[in-house]
């Protein structure tokens, strides 16, 4: 099942920066796993802010929750979740 | 050079049937075409609602504006646009 | 999988009024099908507003928006979705 | 009666982790002894958000509000409330 | 139990003045009635607006409701619903 | 001359306690004051909320500023102001 | 009693141009005669758009409702009200 | 040439209140010269806020932007600017 | 004197093709004009959008609403304006 | 590739004056570079605001993204970008 969210990250501008460092690279080691897994399909930056948009492949809505709640900046993000149908007029059976 | 897109369709409710179903028609061919050129990389419908999220894959902002507006739908939609990066976390040199 | 839907729903206030008797028939026949199958699992009116707050039981994302869309009312409506998860307060297994 | 209530949890980025464990045991405490008592009759977390969607059966208006007043987390969360009517199509007579 | 009700009216530029007139006439009559059982508390005008803000005493949310629909401006307006309760600082038991 | 007032309460969430209950009771005070002089009409608690609906009757616009800038919360709260004016569906002269 | 007020102004597209050209002129004399009697203190274009800023010098509440209830152009305005004091840091005791 | 800004001032509320006190001097001694010179015509406060409507007249944009650069105060104001024009129903050559 | 403008146009859906068509055609021929003539100093449509940011090079606030009153597409059009300065950090006397 | 950027500065009312200058010039140094070569072609000051309107000419969907990130203010702005393509009114091939 494909999730769309996007992800705003606003980390205080006065954070540690080695904290913010530490958060930073657990957050990208927990999101390069994802993606081997196949579970975070898409991921790509919003250019002119640190922001992205995913898209998340995953078997339940209860499965995209805990996803997102164990991402180490999850504290630090606006989410917007909506949830991916395949489209009538493409041409893929399953859009990757 | 990746371009998000979202769609909204808002025909007016007393759209007449046929023309309706023309526009969807000719929308949905120019679709598949644009697909299978490369272009219009991804397509999903967003859950309940007439909308969907598009990845296209073009040369320049001009030719994102020219594919845009030459979608029969195009004068019944609401249209966001935002410019994509590679992501410094994805694992793919050129994520599809 | 259960889904958190806003209805709202805005007729033309010039329709004919047959044909919105004859809409709203369809519609009540339909949402009272889909709550005896057990997919529509709660039905509320918002007091003061032509809108519905709604609780689905569905298979999937896919199977969320098919149901919408085959609902009479769906061209009058705004819609807004959000994915429901057990919530670790709550004393139910399966919150009914 | 029934109301329909949205909260949004948002508590102090730097908020002492043992302040935060605490509000959130007597959160749930007390909201676990509503739901026994039939005065909290639905409680989902939203997908992806720190936020929850509630269902209250109160004997009146003022009792909504002392119960919501009353909540630990209530200083943080950002509150939506609606009454709730059966719908006309519903078929449950008395809808949990 | 109290409920403060915002309405605002909008009536078609082009409806006719006839029916319009009926439609005020009629609304006028059923306020009035609604005032003098005890049920409608507060009506005022909001200056500079065709709309007003209104207090009504009633025993449920679904008689609340039920008020709201048989206006005769219903379909022709904007509501905004709260529930009141006594204030601490009141001076008044029962506000009036 | 009557006017509507929604005041909104937004105390600092680390607010010494002492001071935020010194606060509250020169609100109070005061407010019971304004009450007793027929000032200040009506005060409601909106369900749910840390916030109030107020009618005020004063000579003017400006005993209007004058008033709430006065009161010891004023720093804290988010004010919407509207004039209200006799209903013409009213059966009150003088809407108390 | 000074008033500010922001009217913008949105006639129907397709109105009938003499119908428009008769309310604008009927608008104008009474806006004229309103200022002659200095009622209406200040009347400015907003650079860009069918839109005014004005300043009301009246008596009452009442009055400012009374007077913008009877523009001609009232029923196609978007209303904005604030009423007026004067500022402790103007040179001016009564500014006009 | 006439510029309409509105200015809505936000102190942090843990402001030291002998540095508030200072800049709010500070602001009434510019702004009184300023409306002294004519440049400052009107200054209004707007009831129940800590905000005001100006008007200025001043001989080009920049002017105005390097007259609000200067102001004590701006650093905490939100601002609103338009440029204003003679509206072609004022009785008034130079609407003062 | 600078100002930026931004210029969404929305045209009515059924409009007759031939006024649509007459109506651009004079919009292109006065905004070419305004263009030799130095007066509207730069004009980019935004991608994806039926709407365009302009530049205009004008005496005084004055002439920016006739300018843009005389244009024949200003009915349809959503206008936002803001002056612009020579920013401190421009290496150009006279940005163009 | 042309870019329109509004960028909005939302300095800490508390940062460090020394911290804060440091910033100024070193965003001022790489500002006056990128305009120097070609890559930041236009910058105005929006009158009124500690904000900016900014056309960029850049290679790619990236480059404006990686311009936009090495900005020493960019922790403490908005943005909002959009792409610019030539209209087909300008008279200009490249609009400078």
């Amino acid at each position: 099942m494909l999730f769309h969210v996007k992800m705003t990250v606003k980390l205080p501008l006065d954070m540690d920066p080695d904290k913010a460092a530490k958060l930073k690279a657990d957050e990208k080691e927990l999101a390069q796993r994802l993606q081997r897994e196949g579970k975070w399909r898409h991921l790509w930056r919003i250019a002119g802010h640190y922001a992205n948009y995913s898209v998340f492949d995953l078997a339940s809505v209860e499965e995209l929750h805990d996803t997102l709640m164990q991402l180490p900046l999850f504290p630090y993000m606006e989410i917007e979740v909506d949830g991916l149908c395949r489209h009538p007029s493409s041409i893929h059976q399953d859009d990757r």
